[in-house]
């Protein structure tokens, strides 16, 4: 087989087969397959496109590029929730409490944030002493004696996708749902979860910027992971404007604290209680939503999920005084109200904007090497279609250098649109998708 | 600027600027541009094309990539002729002493052979002695003096060019006419020729199998070629069977010394007329076809044209008796009649598969490094069209080793196809662009 008439066969529109892409995938993985090929053979795709077969075998083959996890010590079914990626989004924090409650086992993978976007592991280290960094014998052994522990992300896992987005990412050849879906599937595939509930983001803070594009990435997921024997399914949710009200690591770790509380932002209930429902019913805990959303708000209701987050946190090693008392965790120096000059109904917020202002402020990071500060941020005071006064607060500003805050400042108020006109706030939850 | 940014615009329908094109073309042949984004680009090219003006400046950076041949110390309009390269194609060594015979001076760069397609370097080799390895300084002089030089193509001519072919060569992205006709048009430009006359061929023994590919090609060599300004020809010439009855290195310049006696085979005698009224009006050395053709009639009735190839090849160290007494030339030591055990009108030639059959014999390259014999080959006594009776002699063999003619003998009767009804014998002239 060589991997020039494979280019040629997808070039001219025709479809690889499982051994086609086997031989592509674990030889590119090797390094037998020069980037050269595999960029011509990605642009090809690009413009000729994977149909459903071809996308659940290059995502099977990406799994098994490498170490595939496996979770048969742990007791249950394994339900994974996995989101796209947004700004202020801090849902894994409050959801992986609650369903633990419930009892399914949440063992994850997570990542730390890259760009405008934060990530779950960062957002933990807010608690002094937590580590992600377990051996996967303590993994096994904390999911099944407190239901929940959460990895960094092994180099091994999947490393064909690793190297294989990469190259797209330099070679313009990662708009393609096929491919964005086999990425986001060979990683969840290999993490060994039993069934995976997706929230695919949608909207200006979100990697997928239209809900048709959103809807799209969504039932190629479902599809895919139906088709390689998970039960999944995908909630598309919006990303027009943050989750929640706080963007930053701790302040989104307390904003989770806040909500585990039952004193949380309406938005990031709901779309909790939603995940939520969906990883019940997938690991068979509940019949129908109704039953689940009971057994949910039951188990904030009684203090059982903010228990199974302390629980969580000192297994890890971290301090976790801080969740009965947030007070505790990383403060800034200076906090600072943003106040608004303009009257009206709050009608856009560019979200992806917001994300950044929490870089500036040292929140995030721009490199692979950026250390961050996981005090600052901004808290939001009005959502989309709040009603706006001249004076009225938009948001708090968490800093700890002012140069930085007055940048922060200036970039977070160009990304306010309002309008005379009243504005209807934006649904959170798009669509569902069901196998 | 970055080379990301290129791909996206082209990928998305964009088209590139002179700038552009120029930043990506010198970029890649200093190699601060890898491979693997431009394999990417070429892909996106092969979906979305180019126009043009893009072609032009594709053509004109790859061009100016390496070393830029001044011909200005030759007098008169230089006329260059190109063959896109055929199976028995002769058509240099005939026509370059017929029109310097009549006064276009011919400086000519040309290359050696590869797979089923001689070269004229090759070819020319079967004088003793003969040697395209002049200095520029020589080649400017003999070309005043004698009317005719031709210099192995140097590696520092469009090596863009040269680098990208090779990539495209591996990735699947040859075939598409903007960058085909950028390649061989950058080459000539380079040579430094006032004007070029372009010889496409056309059918199973050449570069372009349909007649629809080989007159877009055309047509877009020619645009090309004009808006570089440069007068620009293209004859489409039929290559479903070979040229002239020769097939192999020395048996080729026989050929072509008979043809230069008068006595050359009808379609390789034509193509001569052809390319040569072409390159006379070019020169500005005839005003119509008709007396161009009367010019060159003339140069090889009156001996002129024999004389200027003994005159050239002299001029470059070979030994030139061979072209008054061509059985010095060398000569195979087993000469083998292939006989028809069929009857019926010749339909077909898979003509590639005749080229291949000399390259069996050790006529040919199978990789760049290979060495030839120049003494083997095919002598075809039957043409497309001809009744062929059984027992009748179909082509002569000529061969140094049995077994290889076994093999070759076995091949060149599969490549034959005979019809009951009758097959009119192919046109040789497809048709003339003009600019």
């Amino acid at each position: 087989m060589r991997m020039y008439d494979l280019i040629i066969k997808k070039r001219n529109g025709g479809i690889l087969s499982e051994e086609e892409i086997d031989f592509m995938v674990q030889g590119y993985t090797r390094g037998e397959i020069p980037d050269y090929q595999m960029s011509a053979m990605m642009m090809a795709v690009y413009f000729r496109g994977m149909n459903e077969t071809e996308t659940l075998h290059l995502t099977e083959s990406m799994e098994h590029s490498g170490e595939v996890l496996d979770l048969s010590g742990i007791r249950g079914i394994k339900v994974d929730k996995h989101s796209t990626g947004g700004v202020g989004d801090k849902t894994s924090l409050v959801l992986t409490p609650m369903v633990a409650a419930c009892g399914i086992p949440v063992a994850k993978m997570s990542g730390r944030g890259l760009g405008h976007t934060g990530g779950t592991i960062d957002k933990l280290e807010s608690f002094a002493g937590f580590s992600t960094a377990i051996s996967k014998e303590t993994f096994i052994k904390n999911v099944n004696e407190i239901g929940i522990a959460i990895m960094g992300q092994t180099a091994d896992l999947a490393p064909a996708d690793k190297k294989l987005y990469a190259l797209r990412d330099v070679t313009a050849t990662v708009d393609n749902m096929s491919l964005i879906a086999s990425s986001i599937m060979s990683k969840k595939l290999a993490s060994g979860a039993d069934a995976i509930v997706l929230d695919v983001k949608t909207g200006s803070g979100a990697f997928m910027k239209t809900q048709e594009d959103s809807f799209a990435l969504a039932k190629e997921m479902v599809t895919l992971g139906n088709n390689a024997g998970r039960k999944t399914y995908a909630i598309v949710s919006d990303m027009d404007q943050p989750l929640g009200c706080a963007v930053g690591n701790a302040l989104e770790v307390k904003e989770a604290i806040d909500t585990l509380n039952g004193k949380g932002p309406k938005d990031l209930v709901e779309l909790c209680m939603t995940l939520g429902s969906y990883m019940l019913m997938a690991g068979g805990k509940a019949e129908s939503e109704a039953e689940a959303r009971e057994m949910l708000s039951e188990a904030v209701g009684s203090g059982r999920a903010l228990t199974k987050l302390a629980q969580f946190i000192e297994a890890q090693g971290g301090d976790n005084r801080a969740v009965f008392d947030p007070k505790l965790l990383p403060e800034a120096s200076i906090q600072e109200e943003i106040i608004s000059g303009t009257e009206g109904y709050l009608a856009h917020i560019e979200c992806a904007e917001i994300g950044m202002c929490s870089l500036l402020l040292g929140g995030g990071r721009e490199t692979k090497e950026s250390k961050i500060d996981l005090s600052v941020g901004l808290v939001l005071c009005k959502k989309v279609g709040d009603y706006v006064r001249r004076g009225d607060v938009l948001a708090v500003m968490h800093g700890n250098d002012r140069d930085k805050m007055e940048q922060a400042k200036r970039r977070f108020l160009a990304a306010y649109t309002f309008s005379r006109e009243k504005v209807e706030a934006p649904s959170l939850i798009k669509g569902i998708i069901t196998p």
